[in-house]
């Protein structure tokens, strides 16, 4: 059986999502295939080549699942699908011995939920090997209780929108999702990965020292995303989006997550006829984005020449699916 | 005699100035000379070498001041000295024939207030030779007036910080002056130049599109202007101040007046251990200005490298004075 879930890009709203202010992530084209069959020996067979794992074999007692070795980065990736494959074992009240591989078009720690579209296709095989039939609002749920006990805790949103794809709108604890498929985007990586602790930390400091005007700039960043919610859910003017991307771009610079290798692709984008750019996630590295419906080639290519990695991409309803039994 | 002025700095709240808020200028220690003293025959003589201009006669009936010749560019700032010599002359009552050398530090269409700082010294020159002692006060107000009859409007901020020195915070028409010299600054000047009419215009458009975004990035900016008078008043910690300017600078950014140039300037000279760097003036090209006590050498070096050129200044509370009889 073959699954697949989507990764997902943080629009509008971080950080500023923290302060009880709405944010907006979708699920974009990028995916995570899981394929996987249940085996007779009480083994777990775990494949994920391309996520630069050699090969890897997990043995299981009784008692728990024992990661046989840890390979960094990509080990990282493992305590995931350790914890998801834990999560549904408890579920479905025994444990099974299966053989999984992963294969995944989303680059690990860019900030493009690698993580939760691992971990939401584990646990939709799963479901669907063990003839669980969980629905994908239950295997969303299940993601975040993965996210809580490898990370110590979870906003939900990544493995919400991999599991239930879209436009998911995000505020004090409350999702709402929205059709909004077919943005095109162009993601540029800037190769390094800003630390989301140390940054949400640093806005924390920032706000504590100067609550008036983070609460103002907070308050621009809600407007920007409530307006961009009404565009994207209601098909408007892109090029309106851009404008708005642009404004909150500024914002995410003034309460200092940005760099100068984000600030370069932002503008390297612009100049090559995005109508918006702007930093999506915690910054200090990782991605910014792009909206350039009709220089996409443009821009892929000013991006690369000043020193990041472009990936297109667009957005998508798909979550999480069953591509084959 | 010879007499001098500054050229100025905006600091903080351009842009937001416009719709109301507190902006904060500066007197710097580059200054504009003019030199002169009275001629019996009827002419008037303008040399100003380094404004590019290779000398130049204007000659007057006792209809009006003629220029002889316009030299494009430096023409534009010789209407500036003709305004100011048809003001003290309205005021003494009948025209004297004088010569006047300039000579200035501050480049020109930078932002750095190259217009005023000689308009201002060629009143207080012409008002010393005719014994007409006005005030500075006075030369302010006069100055400013110049600036409406060459410019078609004018906020007074230039020739009242050239003409009084030290830094001024303006709010509504309103001026107060305080005390804050000898604050070290590297300006990084782009050497482009934005429309000011342009990027004001591009503002205007921006909030009447986005009202509430922009009032919340307004009230911020003025936030910052009014924390930031505090502290430059009083002496207090610099390290703040930058923090500030970089807040500030971001939300310029948010508004749309940076540039991919000025943005290089600005994360140039944060990397090269400046406390902060931001945007002065209009924006669209121009000038940044970075703080940089301890690393003045390393971000001129790292402004250079970007492309930009720097200049190093300081803040004074030296307005304008007489140099010698």
């Amino acid at each position: 059986m073959l699954v697949s879930a989507p990764g997902k890009i943080i629009l509008f709203g971080e950080h500023s999502v923290v302060y009880g202010r709405g944010a907006i992530a979708s699920a974009i084209d990028l995916r995570t295939y899981t394929e996987g069959k249940l085996l007779k020996e009480k083994i777990i067979k775990i494949h994920a080549n391309d996520l630069k794992i050699p090969g890897l074999s997990i043995s299981f007692s009784e008692e728990e699942i024992v990661l046989g070795t840890d390979y960094g980065k990509a080990g990282f990736v493992v305590s995931y699908v350790k914890s998801a494959i834990e999560k549904i074992f408890t579920e479905y009240g025994s444990r099974k011995g299966f053989e999984i591989s992963i294969k995944s078009e989303i680059p690990v720690g860019a900030g493009l939920g690698s993580s939760a579209a691992v971990v939401v296709p584990t646990l939709k095989l799963l479901s669907e090997l063990l003839e669980m039939n969980l629905s994908n609002e239950e295997i969303a749920v299940m993601g975040k209780n993965v996210e809580i006990e490898v990370q110590g805790s979870s906003s939900g949103i990544d493995p919400a929108v991999s599991a239930l794809g879209g436009g998911l709108y995000f505020k004090k604890g409350k999702i709402e999702r929205f059709s909004a498929p077919n943005l095109p985007l162009i993601v540029g990586y800037t190769g390094e990965k800003g630390s989301t602790k140390i940054l949400l930390e640093k806005v924390k400091a920032l706000k504590e020292e100067y609550p008036e005007i983070l609460e103002n700039i907070m308050d621009a960043m809600e407007d920007i995303a409530s307006k961009s919610k009404k565009i994207l859910s209601e098909n408007g003017d892109i090029k309106e989006l851009g404008t708005l991307m642009n404004i909150n771009n500024g914002l995410l610079e003034a309460i200092g997550v940005s760099t100068k290798e984000l600030s370069e692709l932002v503008f390297a984008s612009r100049i090559s006829g995005a109508l918006g750019a702007k930093i999506t996630g915690a910054g200090g590295g990782g991605c910014m984005y792009a909206l350039a419906p009709n220089k996409q080639r443009e821009v892929e290519t000013a991006i690369k020449i000043a020193g990041g990695i472009p990936i297109r991409t667009k957005t998508t309803d798909e979550g999480v699916r069953v591509e084959h039994k």
